[in-house]
This record gives C-alpha cells, sequence and structure tokens, in this order.
C-alpha cells in the first residue's frame, strides 16, 4: 500500500523503516528541509496546509495518516473527503485540544485531576478553587514538551502565568504523583486491538529523558485498568492506529494527564524490546493489516539523545545497546535521536542504561528506575 | 557516513533498513528499474561495470559494500583505488571461484568434501577417482540457488554433466550430510569479531527454504569449532564485514560447503531472532563501528516467500510471524520475501512456522526442523 504521512520527522521516519519490511511505500508531507523520514520515503517538500502540497500527498498516497496531532483542521478535512485519513480528525480535533481532551476523560469515567477552563483573570478565582495551590496552568493548544505550560504555587503566580500564556488556558491541579506511566494502546480498521505494558517514564524539564518497560513492579490489575481505559478512548472515538495515553500513577490510583493520537516517544523502546514495535502495529492498523499482538520477553529501557549527540561508536560497543540516531541537526533542547537499551533482566538492563547515560554529554544524574 | 551498495535487490534494501537508525545514509548501483533497495537509498541507475555509474557511487559514498560476490574485479579494483570497498576484492576473488574457495578451505585445514577441478571430458576419471560417485559437478562461477550444478551418479552422467556445462567447473564428493548448517561470522575494520549461532538450512531444488536457530541440538563444542573455522577464513582474507559459511554436519564433524562475503539468507532471522542482525553487524563492520555481540533470547526461524506471495494479512495475524517483503514482482522460483518466525520455546515457533507455511502457495511439505 502507499502510505502518506503528514510530517517528515523521526516518527515518520520510523513508521517508514518499520513499514517498509511489510511492503508498504512512504510519502510524507514537511515544509522543513531534509527531513529524517526523507532517507526511506518520497517528499512532498510544502506546509501542512499547502492545497498542492495535499493534493500531491492525496494523490501519492492510498492511506494518509499523522505524526503530529496539530494537523491544521482543513489539512485533515480535505485528506479525510478524498482517502482514508487514520486517526480518524475527530481524534485529532480532541487531542488538540487541553480542554476538549479532559472533558472526554471525564465523560468516559476516566479520572483526572481536577481541572478549569481559564480564559483570563476573571477566571482565576474560580479556577484555584477546582485545582488549589499548587496548580499547573498551561496552553490549551501547541503546547508540547513542556512548552506552554507553568507550575503556579500561589494565586498571584497563577495570575502572573494566565497574564504570559494569554486566553486559552486550562488549569490543573498539581498532581504529587507517585510515577508518571504511559500506555500504548491500538485499534485495526476490521476492530482488532493491542497494548503493550504500561511504560514508566521520567521527564525532565518537560522533556522525557528515560522510559522503562514494563513498568518496575507492574500489577496485571493496574495494566488491565490501563487497558480497560484506554480502550473507552478507543471506543469513543472510533479510533484506528496508537494512541497513547500518559498517566500519573497516586496510590496505586491511576489518572489520565494527557493522550496522543499517534505513535510516542515513550513506546520507542518497543522496537528492540518487543517483537513488535509501535511503529509497526501504527501502519498495520491504519493499512487494515491485523494488529500484532506484541510479545514483550524481557526488561527495556529507553534513554533519549537530546541536544548533543554521544559518540555513536561508544554507544554501540555497549552490548545491548540499541542506537536510533534521526539525522536532525543537534541544538539545545532538541530530540535527535534514542537508545533503547535490552538485556536478560532487570539489573542487567539498569547497569547497560548507567553506562550509556554516562555517553551523554551534560546528562545530569540519571532517572533510575523505581525498583530495578 | 555515506554507505554505497553495489547492487539493490533485497539484501541492499535490508542494509539500508538496518543501517539507518544508525545514522548512515545508503547510495545503491543498480542497473534493474525500481530496486528494492530504492525506497530506502538513493540509487544509481547503471550496470555493475558502468565507469560512471562507479564514479557517481564513489563520489557518494566514504565507503562501499557488496551485497553479492560476484562483483566485476575491475569495479571492485576501481573502488579500492578510491575509498574503502570492504569486504576486501581478495574476499570477492576467492568467493567467485569455487575452486579456490575449496583450495583455501584446505589449505587454512578446513575440512570438506573431496573435490577436483574439471575443463573436460580428459578430466573425468581423474576427478571420479577422487570424488568417487555421486558426485556433484559444478561451474566454478556464477552458480547460485542450485543453478549450474549438477548431481552425477554415474560416470556417464558426469560426463553428460561435464558436456553440458562446459569449461570451469568443479567436481565434489556428494555428502550424505546429517544437516546443512551454516555459521555467520562479523568482522570489524578495528579487529572486532562476532558470530551467531550455527543456523539449520533446508533446501529445496538448490533453494533455501527454511532456516531454524539456533540450529536444534546445538552443542558448545560445535559452535566453537565452527567459530574457529570461520575465525581462520577471516584471518586469511583481511576480512571485514560478515562472512558466511555453509556447512554440512556428518556424523558429528564440519564440511565446509561453501561461503558467502556478506549477508546471507540464512542469516535473515537475525532480523527478529537476535537484539542486532547480521544486517547491522555488516554495516557497523564496514563503517567502523563496534560490532554487536548478538544476543538471541530464544528460539528462531526463517521461512523464504519464493515465487507466489500469500496474503500479507493472514501472516500479519499469526502471532510470532514478521513479514519481510522486498518489492520484487513474484516470478517462480523467485524469493520475494520472507517470513521470520519468534516465539517463547522451541515447540511454540515449530508450531508457528507450520502455520506460515500452510499460508505458502505450492511451498510442498514442510521441511521441519530436526529435533523439535
Amino acid at each position: 500500500m502507499r502510505v502518506g504521512v503528514l510530517g517528515g520527522g523521526q516518527l515518520a521516519r520510523m513508521l517508514a523503516l518499520e513499514g517498509i519490511p511489510l511492503g508498504h511505500r512512504f510519502t510524507v508531507l514537511e515544509g522543513a528541509p531534509d527531513p529524517p523520514a526523507g532517507v526511506a520515503s518520497t517528499v512532498v517538500a510544502a506546509a501542512y496546509d499547502d492545497p498542492d502540497g495535499l493534493a500531491a500527498v492525496a494523490a501519492a498516497a492510498d492511506v494518509v495518516t499523522y505524526e503530529f496531532e496539530n494537523v491544521p483542521a482543513g489539512s485533515a478535512a480535505y485528506l479525510a473527503a478524498r482517502l482514508p485519513a487514520l486517526p480518524p480528525p475527530g481524534a485529532l480535533q480532541v487531542a488538540q485540544d487541553r480542554l476538549a481532551e479532559k472533558r472526554m476523560f471525564c465523560e468516559l469515567g476516566i479520572p483526572t485531576a481536577p481541572f478549569h477552563p481559564v480564559d483570563g483573570p476573571e477566571d482565576v478565582d474560580e479556577a484555584v478553587a477546582v485545582t488549589g495551590l499548587p496548580a499547573v496552568i498551561k496552553t490549551r493548544r501547541l503546547g508540547y514538551d513542556g512548552k506552554g505550560q507553568v507550575v503556579a504555587r500561589s494565586r498571584g503566580e497563577v495570575e502572573a502565568a494566565v497574564e504570559r500564556l494569554g486566553a486559552g488556558l486550562i488549569a490543573e491541579s498539581f498532581v504529587a504523583f507517585d510515577k508518571e506511566l504511559s500506555v500504548l494502546a491500538a485499534a485495526g480498521r476490521e476492530g482488532g486491538r493491542a497494548f503493550y505494558p504500561l511504560t514508566e517514564n521520567h521527564h525532565r524539564e518537560g522533556i522525557l529523558r528515560v522510559s522503562y518497560a514494563p513498568a518496575p513492579g507492574l500489577t496485571p490489575s493496574l495494566q488491565s485498568e490501563a487497558e480497560r481505559l484506554a480502550g473507552l478512548v478507543l471506543d469513543r472515538l472510533d479510533y484506528v492506529g496508537v494512541l497513547a495515553i500518559e498517566l500519573f500513577e497516586v496510590g496505586g490510583r491511576l489518572l489520565a494527564n494527557e493522550m496522543a493520537p499517534r505513535v510516542h516517544n515513550s513506546g520507542h523502546w518497543t522496537l528492540d524490546g518487543a517483537d513488535a514495535s509501535q511503529f509497526e502495529n501504527h501502519i498495520r492498523a491504519v493499512t487494515g493489516m491485523p494488529l500484532a499482538t506484541p510479545r514483550v520477553p524481557g526488561p527495556a529501557a529507553m534513554v533519549n539523545i537530546i541536544g548533543e549527540l554521544p559518540d555513536p561508536g561508544a554507544v554501540a560497543a555497549i552490548p545491548g545497546a540499541h542506537l536510533h540516531l534521526y539525522d536532525k541537526a543537534p541544538r539545545p533542547g532538541r530530540k535527535i535521536g534514542h537508545i533503547n537499551v535490552t538485556g536478560p533482566d532487570e539489573a542487567t538492563v539498569m547497569r547497560t542504561v548507567a553506562r550509556v547515560w554516562e555517553l551523554l554529554p551534560g546528562a545530569g544524574e540519571l532517572p533510575r528506575a523505581t525498583g530495578w
């Protein structure tokens, strides 16, 4: 099948690398020069809302998908009118707006932290009454990697954040979580479902640094609760493809934080740690192939390469370390690759992660798995 | 690094797919239209001995390698004079000539079946005296997938075979082997070595059908003997890259049959059955990265797709089956893809192979692993 992808970054690159062996061919729409996906796809060089670009992708593809949720609504509508555009545009719409997302979670009975919309100083009192303090003030749209959000510890800080971030905000209770987890779920065109084991994630400055999977200490009941919650979202959105939901674990309970209607950084470990990756399952889903029920034979971890490249040879010399570079120019705070770690047991994986971490320029202290 | 590959078939395709995550980019030289590697590389469309084509590859690459051993000597020499061309041209030369190959094995003390060169009817008596009957008569050059060889059961059949195949032949004793095995070895530019567990191979009509790995019943002593023999060849040829040696096991003893100075069909299982594939290790080797010591966490198998495509959806629906298509037009006897099988234990893998086999049009009886 001919698969079109809006966006030509690392997610599109890995979708293509994993989809090519299934017999598919890829065309990406990407305005930035020399995009990461270019090595494994045909590039239509245009903006995501360029009519000629969209027409070219529609003509070159049998199905179209996305590597990011902030697809312009008009582009999604244009494509969906011409060919299967998956996940469905409705899922993108919800995921583009943190408020719509949180309201959907609520309606589905999926626990979240208390939240309240904020459109200006006049909403601060009511919001703080709902969220308490500290509160997290976020833009409803276009935030990523910690951008567009502020933790406010006092009413004054809330007001300052609202002043700074403008209208179209959401205030949420600050969650003193025990762990950050994520669940990756997939839904096929013909209705099949697949789930990966919960992943434990460690962020710093709002950017994912390290993931461990299956999440240390994961119990079957927590896994099935996560799958149940994810299943509710898949149902509600008539979803097709891979969906990630970021969760907080608080006192053994799961709270939904946010979702991504696409393959997700916290699932990159599946390239080496599962017998079918999130990228393969996303492509299986959108092309109408049966999903793979992933087998995860042992523990795995993922370490993001952010800002600066470690010596690739030194990484390659570490047994169990798997290098995945994106062909992106290094720049502070930019994700330019990741290193997956696999091994026969948790202790070995943890030791290997520590060796990998040593090679990352200026990485600071290693966020260790809780319990490995 | 920029990697050039002579040949744009499925081996180059898989080299590129596995080398791109390491940060490399690929250019292939291939005269056939729409080559399998084209989805993941820049294609220089020219014959393997086309001066402009060779110059274009040399200009586009920092290192060049091969997906087949029958590289024209002039092409290898041209490239080696301009950039690192690995494995070294000397290894290609030996591998291009079954007689030179067998003589090298002999000189290194690597057991082979008795053999004798045959250049015409006048050599038949002496050859048969050496090989006995039945004998296998092979062209010294350009044979593959059973082409250019005949099993002769009588002196008359030997004469007929020599008549038919012409000059430049080799006669070998027919080996009543217990098993066909292969060993995959890798040598790095800086001297490192890596070995995969022996693989059990099943051919039909001279074409590999199924591989099982690690070879059922493999003992540490047989593995280390195979590694010792392969190491002798790597040393002798100042080898860099992946090398495959096909072996016969006869009464617990290994005989070398032939070698391939490249990634090899019997190593395709490593894409899903090892934590670093033969393709990754070949690219690591020729680009000067440290080799990965492959970890093989469980049993694996590889089933070739020959001539006709099974329903990809039906294959994808089988847990533990991993589809690898080559984007080649189906044609009788042509390898157009393979399916790797992994699983938690040998019995599960064997059952999965049997399910996969059922989907192959006209595949005949399944060659089962000895002992799974």
